[in-house]
Protein backbone atom coordinates (compact mmCIF):
# COMPACT_ATOMS: atom_id res chain seq x y z
CA UNK A 1 0.00 0.00 0.00
CA UNK A 2 2.76 2.46 0.78
CA UNK A 3 4.47 1.73 -2.22
CA UNK A 4 2.84 4.25 -4.39
CA UNK A 5 3.96 7.04 -1.84
CA UNK A 6 7.28 8.94 -2.95
CA UNK A 7 9.86 9.81 -2.78
CA UNK A 8 11.23 7.41 -0.26
CA UNK A 9 11.82 10.42 2.81
CA UNK A 10 7.93 11.25 2.19
CA UNK A 11 7.12 7.26 2.91
CA UNK A 12 9.06 7.32 5.84
CA UNK A 13 7.42 10.53 7.39
CA UNK A 14 3.87 8.97 6.48
CA UNK A 15 4.61 5.81 8.29
CA UNK A 16 6.03 7.54 10.95
CA UNK A 17 2.82 9.77 11.46
CA UNK A 18 0.72 6.46 11.68
CA UNK A 19 2.53 5.13 14.62
CA UNK A 20 2.26 8.93 16.75
CA UNK A 21 -1.28 8.76 15.64
CA UNK A 22 -2.07 5.25 16.52
CA UNK A 23 0.16 6.18 19.68
CA UNK A 24 -0.84 9.82 21.38
CA UNK A 25 -3.85 10.54 18.66
CA UNK A 26 -4.37 13.50 16.07
CA UNK A 27 -4.45 15.95 18.50
CA UNK A 28 -2.23 14.87 20.55
CA UNK A 29 0.56 14.22 18.34
CA UNK A 30 3.23 17.39 17.14
CA UNK A 31 5.05 17.01 13.99
CA UNK A 32 8.59 17.36 15.79
CA UNK A 33 7.33 14.02 17.10
CA UNK A 34 6.48 12.76 13.74
CA UNK A 35 10.06 13.55 12.20
CA UNK A 36 11.43 12.58 15.45
CA UNK A 37 10.35 8.95 14.51
CA UNK A 38 11.54 8.91 10.82
CA UNK A 39 15.18 9.93 11.86
CA UNK A 40 14.50 13.40 10.46
CA UNK A 41 14.17 17.37 11.59
CA UNK A 42 11.50 19.37 11.45
CA UNK A 43 12.84 21.37 9.23
CA UNK A 44 12.30 18.30 6.61
CA UNK A 45 9.48 17.46 7.25
CA UNK A 46 8.19 20.25 5.95
CA UNK A 47 9.97 19.95 2.46
CA UNK A 48 7.42 17.63 2.62
CA UNK A 49 4.23 18.30 4.17
CA UNK A 50 3.18 21.65 5.13
CA UNK A 51 1.14 21.05 8.20
CA UNK A 52 0.13 18.40 10.64
CA UNK A 53 -3.32 17.81 8.54
CA UNK A 54 -1.39 17.47 5.33
CA UNK A 55 -0.11 13.87 6.99
CA UNK A 56 -3.17 12.85 8.25
CA UNK A 57 -4.65 13.52 4.61
CA UNK A 58 -2.30 11.77 2.69
CA UNK A 59 -2.68 8.76 5.21
CA UNK A 60 -6.05 8.70 4.75
CA UNK A 61 -5.74 9.15 0.71
CA UNK A 62 -3.35 5.99 0.28
CA UNK A 63 -5.56 3.94 3.02
CA UNK A 64 -8.64 5.04 0.67
CA UNK A 65 -7.58 4.45 -2.22
CA UNK A 66 -5.98 1.06 -1.26
CA UNK A 67 -9.59 -0.26 -0.09
CA UNK A 68 -11.29 0.88 -2.98
CA UNK A 69 -9.03 -0.47 -5.39
CA UNK A 70 -8.55 -3.96 -3.70
CA UNK A 71 -12.13 -4.72 -3.64
CA UNK A 72 -12.30 -3.62 -7.39
CA UNK A 73 -9.64 -6.22 -8.04
CA UNK A 74 -11.24 -9.08 -5.90
CA UNK A 75 -14.66 -8.61 -7.31
CA UNK A 76 -13.53 -8.75 -11.01
CA UNK A 77 -11.99 -12.46 -10.21
CA UNK A 78 -15.16 -13.55 -9.75
CA UNK A 79 -17.77 -13.48 -12.80
CA UNK A 80 -21.00 -15.16 -10.35
CA UNK A 81 -22.64 -13.06 -7.46
CA UNK A 82 -21.30 -15.52 -4.68
CA UNK A 83 -18.06 -15.74 -6.02
CA UNK A 84 -17.32 -11.97 -6.42
CA UNK A 85 -18.86 -11.30 -3.22
CA UNK A 86 -16.74 -13.93 -2.06
CA UNK A 87 -13.38 -12.21 -2.94
CA UNK A 88 -14.89 -8.77 -2.06
CA UNK A 89 -15.18 -10.16 1.62
CA UNK A 90 -11.86 -11.75 1.62
CA UNK A 91 -10.19 -8.70 0.45
CA UNK A 92 -12.15 -6.71 2.51
CA UNK A 93 -10.98 -8.37 5.64
CA UNK A 94 -7.56 -9.48 5.23
CA UNK A 95 -7.03 -5.74 4.05
CA UNK A 96 -8.40 -4.91 7.54
CA UNK A 97 -6.27 -7.36 9.39
CA UNK A 98 -2.93 -6.41 7.57
CA UNK A 99 -3.01 -2.84 7.23
CA UNK A 100 -4.75 -2.68 10.87
CA UNK A 101 -2.54 0.37 12.48
CA UNK A 102 -3.24 2.80 9.37
CA UNK A 103 -6.90 1.96 9.28
CA UNK A 104 -7.23 1.94 13.06
CA UNK A 105 -5.91 5.73 13.21
CA UNK A 106 -8.20 6.84 9.76
CA UNK A 107 -11.44 5.39 11.95
CA UNK A 108 -10.93 6.66 14.56
CA UNK A 109 -9.43 10.19 13.24
CA UNK A 110 -11.93 10.87 10.54
CA UNK A 111 -13.48 13.91 12.80
CA UNK A 112 -9.87 15.32 12.38
CA UNK A 113 -9.79 15.87 8.82
CA UNK A 114 -11.02 19.49 7.98
CA UNK A 115 -14.41 19.98 5.81
CA UNK A 116 -12.09 20.03 2.38
CA UNK A 117 -10.33 16.98 3.28
CA UNK A 118 -13.61 15.67 4.33
CA UNK A 119 -15.42 15.89 1.33
CA UNK A 120 -12.48 14.27 -0.53
CA UNK A 121 -12.38 11.65 1.13
CA UNK A 122 -15.79 10.95 1.58
CA UNK A 123 -15.86 10.22 -2.17
CA UNK A 124 -13.78 7.34 -1.85
CA UNK A 125 -16.17 6.44 1.63
CA UNK A 126 -19.06 6.57 -0.67
CA UNK A 127 -17.72 4.54 -3.57
CA UNK A 128 -16.61 1.55 -1.41
CA UNK A 129 -19.96 1.66 0.41
CA UNK A 130 -21.60 1.87 -3.21
CA UNK A 131 -19.39 -1.14 -4.86
CA UNK A 132 -20.83 -3.66 -2.11
CA UNK A 133 -24.08 -2.62 -2.27
CA UNK A 134 -24.12 -3.17 -6.67
CA UNK A 135 -22.99 -6.44 -5.55
CA UNK A 136 -25.31 -7.72 -2.78
CA UNK A 137 -28.15 -6.16 -5.15
CA UNK A 138 -26.80 -8.25 -8.28
CA UNK A 139 -26.98 -11.25 -6.12
CA UNK A 140 -30.74 -10.75 -5.08
CA UNK A 141 -31.56 -9.83 -8.42
CA UNK A 142 -29.84 -12.96 -9.65
CA UNK A 143 -31.75 -14.98 -7.37
CA UNK A 144 -28.43 -16.38 -6.02
CA UNK A 145 -29.44 -14.17 -2.10
CA UNK A 146 -32.13 -13.82 -0.33
CA UNK A 147 -31.76 -10.27 0.99
CA UNK A 148 -34.42 -8.39 2.15
CA UNK A 149 -32.95 -4.51 3.06
CA UNK A 150 -30.46 -4.81 0.80
CA UNK A 151 -28.46 -1.52 2.33
CA UNK A 152 -28.80 -2.42 5.60
CA UNK A 153 -26.80 -5.80 4.50
CA UNK A 154 -24.46 -4.87 2.64
CA UNK A 155 -23.75 -2.26 5.68
CA UNK A 156 -23.71 -5.32 7.57
CA UNK A 157 -20.77 -6.92 5.60
CA UNK A 158 -18.92 -4.06 5.50
CA UNK A 159 -19.22 -3.93 9.56
CA UNK A 160 -17.69 -7.47 9.23
CA UNK A 161 -14.66 -6.49 7.35
CA UNK A 162 -13.88 -3.32 9.33
CA UNK A 163 -14.31 -3.86 12.27
CA UNK A 164 -11.27 -6.53 11.85
CA UNK A 165 -8.90 -3.56 12.03
CA UNK A 166 -10.53 -2.29 15.70
CA UNK A 167 -9.61 -6.06 17.54
CA UNK A 168 -6.82 -7.45 15.12
CA UNK A 169 -3.57 -7.94 16.91
CA UNK A 170 -0.15 -9.79 15.15
CA UNK A 171 -0.10 -11.81 17.58
CA UNK A 172 -3.60 -13.51 17.80
CA UNK A 173 -4.51 -16.95 16.45
CA UNK A 174 -5.70 -16.03 13.58
CA UNK A 175 -3.92 -14.85 10.02
CA UNK A 176 -5.41 -12.58 7.79
CA UNK A 177 -5.89 -14.84 5.25
CA UNK A 178 -7.88 -16.86 7.92
CA UNK A 179 -9.99 -13.87 8.87
CA UNK A 180 -10.67 -13.35 5.36
CA UNK A 181 -12.12 -16.47 4.55
CA UNK A 182 -14.26 -16.84 7.56
CA UNK A 183 -15.89 -13.73 6.79
CA UNK A 184 -16.37 -14.69 2.92
CA UNK A 185 -18.34 -17.82 4.29
CA UNK A 186 -20.13 -15.76 6.98
CA UNK A 187 -20.76 -13.33 4.28
CA UNK A 188 -22.58 -16.03 2.20
CA UNK A 189 -24.91 -16.99 5.39
CA UNK A 190 -25.75 -13.04 5.62
CA UNK A 191 -26.83 -13.11 2.38
CA UNK A 192 -29.03 -16.79 2.59
CA UNK A 193 -26.86 -17.99 -0.49
CA UNK A 194 -27.19 -21.39 -1.27
CA UNK A 195 -24.34 -23.45 0.13
CA UNK A 196 -21.89 -23.94 -2.91
CA UNK B 1 -26.76 4.36 31.53
CA UNK B 2 -25.74 7.54 32.71
CA UNK B 3 -28.34 7.47 35.76
CA UNK B 4 -25.94 6.05 38.06
CA UNK B 5 -23.54 8.51 38.28
CA UNK B 6 -23.90 10.86 41.27
CA UNK B 7 -23.89 13.95 42.23
CA UNK B 8 -25.56 15.92 39.37
CA UNK B 9 -22.18 17.56 38.83
CA UNK B 10 -19.84 14.58 38.38
CA UNK B 11 -21.90 13.22 35.99
CA UNK B 12 -22.70 16.41 34.00
CA UNK B 13 -18.77 16.52 34.02
CA UNK B 14 -18.49 13.03 32.63
CA UNK B 15 -21.14 14.08 29.19
CA UNK B 16 -19.27 17.18 29.17
CA UNK B 17 -15.90 15.43 29.23
CA UNK B 18 -17.59 12.42 26.02
CA UNK B 19 -18.15 15.73 24.25
CA UNK B 20 -15.34 17.17 24.46
CA UNK B 21 -12.99 13.57 23.80
CA UNK B 22 -15.34 12.50 20.92
CA UNK B 23 -14.66 16.86 19.22
CA UNK B 24 -10.95 16.68 20.41
CA UNK B 25 -9.56 13.54 20.87
CA UNK B 26 -8.52 12.69 24.64
CA UNK B 27 -5.09 13.83 24.34
CA UNK B 28 -6.20 17.11 22.51
CA UNK B 29 -8.86 18.03 24.91
CA UNK B 30 -7.81 19.60 28.44
CA UNK B 31 -9.79 19.63 31.64
CA UNK B 32 -10.36 23.11 31.33
CA UNK B 33 -12.16 23.04 28.38
CA UNK B 34 -14.05 19.93 29.83
CA UNK B 35 -14.84 21.58 32.66
CA UNK B 36 -16.56 24.81 30.46
CA UNK B 37 -18.34 22.56 28.77
CA UNK B 38 -20.19 21.34 31.57
CA UNK B 39 -20.52 25.21 32.74
CA UNK B 40 -18.16 24.89 36.03
CA UNK B 41 -14.51 26.59 36.72
CA UNK B 42 -11.47 24.19 36.50
CA UNK B 43 -11.34 23.78 40.10
CA UNK B 44 -14.20 22.78 40.28
CA UNK B 45 -14.36 19.81 38.04
CA UNK B 46 -10.72 18.64 40.54
CA UNK B 47 -13.36 18.08 43.47
CA UNK B 48 -14.96 15.22 41.67
CA UNK B 49 -12.29 13.64 39.14
CA UNK B 50 -8.36 14.41 40.19
CA UNK B 51 -7.48 14.03 36.65
CA UNK B 52 -8.51 14.23 32.85
CA UNK B 53 -7.49 10.45 33.42
CA UNK B 54 -9.91 9.77 36.26
CA UNK B 55 -12.34 10.88 33.85
CA UNK B 56 -11.99 8.62 30.79
CA UNK B 57 -11.69 5.83 33.19
CA UNK B 58 -15.13 6.68 34.28
CA UNK B 59 -16.35 7.10 31.19
CA UNK B 60 -15.24 3.86 30.36
CA UNK B 61 -16.29 1.76 33.43
CA UNK B 62 -19.40 3.41 33.01
CA UNK B 63 -19.93 2.26 29.52
CA UNK B 64 -18.73 -1.23 29.93
CA UNK B 65 -20.95 -1.74 33.13
CA UNK B 66 -23.79 -0.76 31.16
CA UNK B 67 -22.76 -3.21 28.15
CA UNK B 68 -22.38 -6.21 30.23
CA UNK B 69 -26.00 -5.63 32.49
CA UNK B 70 -27.61 -4.83 29.57
CA UNK B 71 -26.41 -7.97 27.53
CA UNK B 72 -27.02 -10.30 30.81
CA UNK B 73 -30.53 -8.76 31.16
CA UNK B 74 -31.46 -9.27 27.39
CA UNK B 75 -30.13 -13.18 27.43
CA UNK B 76 -32.35 -13.52 30.26
CA UNK B 77 -35.44 -13.09 28.76
CA UNK B 78 -35.50 -15.92 26.32
CA UNK B 79 -34.37 -19.81 27.48
CA UNK B 80 -33.83 -21.84 24.36
CA UNK B 81 -30.55 -20.61 22.17
CA UNK B 82 -32.24 -18.86 19.13
CA UNK B 83 -34.42 -16.25 21.64
CA UNK B 84 -31.85 -15.81 23.82
CA UNK B 85 -28.78 -14.69 21.37
CA UNK B 86 -31.90 -12.77 19.57
CA UNK B 87 -32.41 -11.07 22.15
CA UNK B 88 -28.45 -10.68 22.60
CA UNK B 89 -27.80 -9.33 19.68
CA UNK B 90 -31.15 -6.78 19.88
CA UNK B 91 -29.58 -5.33 22.91
CA UNK B 92 -26.06 -5.42 22.07
CA UNK B 93 -26.67 -3.34 18.54
CA UNK B 94 -29.24 -1.04 19.70
CA UNK B 95 -27.27 -0.41 22.88
CA UNK B 96 -24.21 0.94 20.56
CA UNK B 97 -26.74 2.72 18.47
CA UNK B 98 -28.17 4.70 21.73
CA UNK B 99 -24.64 5.49 22.82
CA UNK B 100 -23.03 6.11 19.96
CA UNK B 101 -21.10 8.50 20.69
CA UNK B 102 -19.63 7.39 24.38
CA UNK B 103 -19.15 3.89 22.87
CA UNK B 104 -17.38 5.30 19.86
CA UNK B 105 -14.67 7.63 22.02
CA UNK B 106 -13.74 4.30 24.37
CA UNK B 107 -13.17 2.36 21.32
CA UNK B 108 -11.43 5.49 19.98
CA UNK B 109 -9.29 6.00 23.21
CA UNK B 110 -9.15 2.76 24.57
CA UNK B 111 -4.90 2.80 24.31
CA UNK B 112 -4.88 6.17 26.47
CA UNK B 113 -6.14 4.51 29.38
CA UNK B 114 -3.04 3.49 31.85
CA UNK B 115 -2.33 0.20 32.74
CA UNK B 116 -4.07 -0.19 35.99
CA UNK B 117 -7.59 1.07 34.34
CA UNK B 118 -6.40 -0.92 31.24
CA UNK B 119 -6.66 -3.75 33.55
CA UNK B 120 -9.77 -3.42 34.89
CA UNK B 121 -11.50 -2.99 31.66
CA UNK B 122 -9.86 -5.77 30.32
CA UNK B 123 -12.12 -7.68 32.88
CA UNK B 124 -15.45 -6.20 31.68
CA UNK B 125 -14.20 -6.84 28.04
CA UNK B 126 -13.38 -10.57 28.45
CA UNK B 127 -16.39 -11.24 30.60
CA UNK B 128 -18.58 -9.68 27.77
CA UNK B 129 -16.39 -11.77 25.19
CA UNK B 130 -16.88 -14.90 26.98
CA UNK B 131 -21.16 -13.76 27.62
CA UNK B 132 -21.18 -13.59 23.86
CA UNK B 133 -19.16 -17.05 23.30
CA UNK B 134 -21.13 -18.86 25.88
CA UNK B 135 -23.98 -18.26 24.41
CA UNK B 136 -22.93 -19.42 20.75
CA UNK B 137 -21.80 -22.69 22.28
CA UNK B 138 -24.99 -23.66 24.29
CA UNK B 139 -26.65 -23.33 20.53
CA UNK B 140 -24.12 -25.35 18.92
CA UNK B 141 -24.26 -27.98 21.76
CA UNK B 142 -28.16 -27.92 21.30
CA UNK B 143 -28.23 -28.52 17.85
CA UNK B 144 -29.61 -24.94 16.73
CA UNK B 145 -26.69 -23.36 15.69
CA UNK B 146 -24.20 -24.79 12.94
CA UNK B 147 -20.88 -23.49 13.86
CA UNK B 148 -17.68 -24.64 12.81
CA UNK B 149 -15.36 -21.72 14.78
CA UNK B 150 -16.99 -21.30 17.58
CA UNK B 151 -14.87 -17.92 18.91
CA UNK B 152 -14.46 -16.61 15.48
CA UNK B 153 -18.21 -16.50 15.31
CA UNK B 154 -18.98 -14.61 18.52
CA UNK B 155 -16.23 -12.49 17.51
CA UNK B 156 -18.04 -11.99 14.42
CA UNK B 157 -21.48 -11.47 16.06
CA UNK B 158 -19.61 -8.62 18.37
CA UNK B 159 -18.08 -7.20 15.30
CA UNK B 160 -21.81 -6.86 14.03
CA UNK B 161 -22.93 -5.19 17.07
CA UNK B 162 -19.94 -2.98 18.21
CA UNK B 163 -19.24 -1.45 15.01
CA UNK B 164 -22.84 -0.03 15.08
CA UNK B 165 -20.96 2.83 17.15
CA UNK B 166 -18.78 3.76 14.53
CA UNK B 167 -21.41 4.33 11.46
CA UNK B 168 -24.58 5.56 13.57
CA UNK B 169 -25.48 9.02 13.17
CA UNK B 170 -28.97 9.84 15.08
CA UNK B 171 -30.49 11.59 11.59
CA UNK B 172 -29.54 8.24 9.68
CA UNK B 173 -32.63 6.26 8.40
CA UNK B 174 -32.92 3.45 10.76
CA UNK B 175 -33.89 3.55 14.27
CA UNK B 176 -31.48 1.54 16.91
CA UNK B 177 -34.61 -0.35 17.14
CA UNK B 178 -34.64 -1.37 13.81
CA UNK B 179 -30.50 -1.80 13.99
CA UNK B 180 -31.18 -4.38 16.66
CA UNK B 181 -33.78 -6.15 14.79
CA UNK B 182 -32.05 -6.43 12.00
CA UNK B 183 -28.64 -7.40 13.44
CA UNK B 184 -31.01 -10.57 15.33
CA UNK B 185 -31.88 -11.68 12.38
CA UNK B 186 -28.78 -11.39 10.60
CA UNK B 187 -27.14 -13.37 13.58
CA UNK B 188 -29.91 -16.15 13.25
CA UNK B 189 -27.91 -16.28 9.57
CA UNK B 190 -24.17 -16.13 10.33
CA UNK B 191 -24.87 -19.08 13.18
CA UNK B 192 -26.84 -21.43 10.61
CA UNK B 193 -29.88 -21.47 13.29
CA UNK B 194 -33.57 -22.93 11.29
CA UNK B 195 -35.53 -19.91 10.32
CA UNK B 196 -38.45 -19.72 13.15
Amino acid sequence: MWGSVAPEASRRLLLAAVDSFAELGYHGTSTRHIAAGAGMSAGALYVHYKTKADLLFQIALTVHRSVLATLREAVATGSAPPARVRALMYAFSSWHATHYKAARVIQNEMAALGPEHAAEIAVFRRETRELVLSEVRAGAASGDFDVADLAATARALSSLAIDVCRWYRPEGPRTPDEIGALNAHLAMRVLGAAAP
